[in-house]
């Protein structure tokens, strides 16, 4: 398969190259660096990406920004942060790809754990990852062409433990083979509209 | 318990003051009508409301616009109106009212079904009603003064069956009288952090 993968310097994209390159032939994208620079906050930006790769068989989105911060000191901004930059950005990534994903292609997003197993600051992580759930759940019944779509959510990855894990008490770390494997469990199996949760 | 409901005209609304105005003493806005208004896309129009009425011992929100659309058609801006409205504005009238709630009161924000059954045409509910589930998954751990939040899932509600129905092939549609028993438990329970289905 011909793969693009969005955000693909990152913790996780990194997970999903390693777990992925050997049987494909990957595209990576990425803000500042990458096959092919994104900016999934600007549609036009998405818009020129899919043009300038040409069809694919598979997108997998690994980014997205969210704000943390005390509930009591969010502002609507920076909730808006998560709502419109991980949750919309991811989702033109989708809206956008479809005319340029094969039939039967497949879109993963990624979301992540803190919608069912909250820590303090992280209202709008969990207000964004819970919306892409839903985003999933509800498009995947209408993608065209046999295309598939999921989310994948990992808990804290272990290779992130050192910058994030004091937000995150009692959380046990996943580790990156098991989280690569939960991309494959999405491009390579044959689910749709399904939250695949890694933990 | 005196009690503000926001958007009490409307099919939900309406539930829940029959439910409860019989036991509590019932404040009801929204943008067009009730005992005072608010436009809740409008942070300073919230501000202004709660300054209005004063204290209270619960805030039930049964408010909040999405698009319905094919996913094909779907547009950012229509996506947004969902996640800027719906979401934000009900997040909104939890971050300002905070200072207006008194110890121990509670919040109850409104969803919906699409999110767990989904329709076509429904991506952006689903996204909406799935944000509002994971906001009080994580915002209800960081509440002050042993506030609670939690949020109502109902289905496809009997008063509205003869308007929207034909866009829910197969969904049975759930009673008044459970619906506004569902708003009941949230405020006059315990719970917390909970999505509350009717069904």
């Amino acid at each position: 398969m011909k793969i693009l993968i969005v955000g693909a310097a990152g913790d996780v994209g990194q997970t999903i190259v390693t777990e992925l390159s050997g049987r494909h032939k990957i595209i990576t994208a990425g803000r500042n660096g990458g096959d092919v620079r994104v900016d999934i906050s600007d549609r036009a930006s998405i818009d020129a990406m899919y043009q300038a790769i040409g069809q694919v068989d598979a997108v997998v989105s690994a980014t997205g920004s969210v704000h943390f911060a005390p509930l009591a000191e969010f502002t609507e901004a920076q909730f808006m942060l998560g709502l419109g930059h991980k949750v919309m950005g991811q989702i033109n990534l989708v809206l956008a790809g479809m005319a340029h994903v094969s039939d039967g292609g497949s879109f993963t997003l990624t979301s992540g754990v803190l919608d069912r197993d909250p820590i303090r600051m992280g209202a709008g992580a969990a207000t964004a990852n819970a919306a892409l759930g839903g985003f999933v759940t509800g498009a995947a019944i209408e993608m065209p062409r046999g295309q598939r779509l999921n989310v994948v959510s990992p808990g804290l990855l272990e290779a992130s433990q050192q910058r994030y894990g004091a937000w995150f008490p009692g959380h046990m770390p996943v580790s990156s083979k098991r989280v690569g494997l939960a991309y494959a469990k999405s491009v390579e199996g044959a689910l749709t509209g399904k939250v695949i949760i890694v933990e």
